[in-house]
């Protein structure tokens, strides 16, 4: 399993209610790619979200959110992490 | 205190041990704006990192990466989560 961020655009003035709905999404269909959605954060002032999972491939997380109605293309795999 | 995302763009091919010399020079300087530099990812083929941290101000959060060596404009303030 490898571990990636993703980013989206456009959640200007989104709420919390709004994200947890988006991410139940997410949740609900991810089990048939393999992906874990474990985080998400949004600034509503600038309207991005960062989400971060683990899954097979940058290719299944862009299925899912794809198929939850998120679409994004810029995903990144996270080689490296400090904490 | 607040919740943010910063961005960094340039960090291709930057390894495991120089992403923690890295953050360890925020950790070094931080408390000086009570900021906390929580955990940092990095795609090391993209060279984008993603740096999550708590403190006062997105000026804050730029100050200690700026001291630090660092420098990002790219700070999101999350007032939203899920997990």
């Amino acid at each position: 399993m490898n571990r990636y961020m993703d980013v989206h655009d456009g959640f200007v003035g989104v709420t919390q209610t709004q994200l947890e709905a988006a991410h139940q999404r997410d949740l609900d269909v991810q089990a048939g790619e393999g992906v874990s959605f474990d985080q998400a954060w949004l600034d509503p002032d600038s309207g991005k979200v960062f989400c971060l999972s683990s899954g097979p491939s940058k290719e299944a997380i862009m299925r899912v959110h794809a198929l939850a109605g998120h679409p994004t293309t810029e995903v990144y795999e996270l080689r490296v992490a400090v904490s």
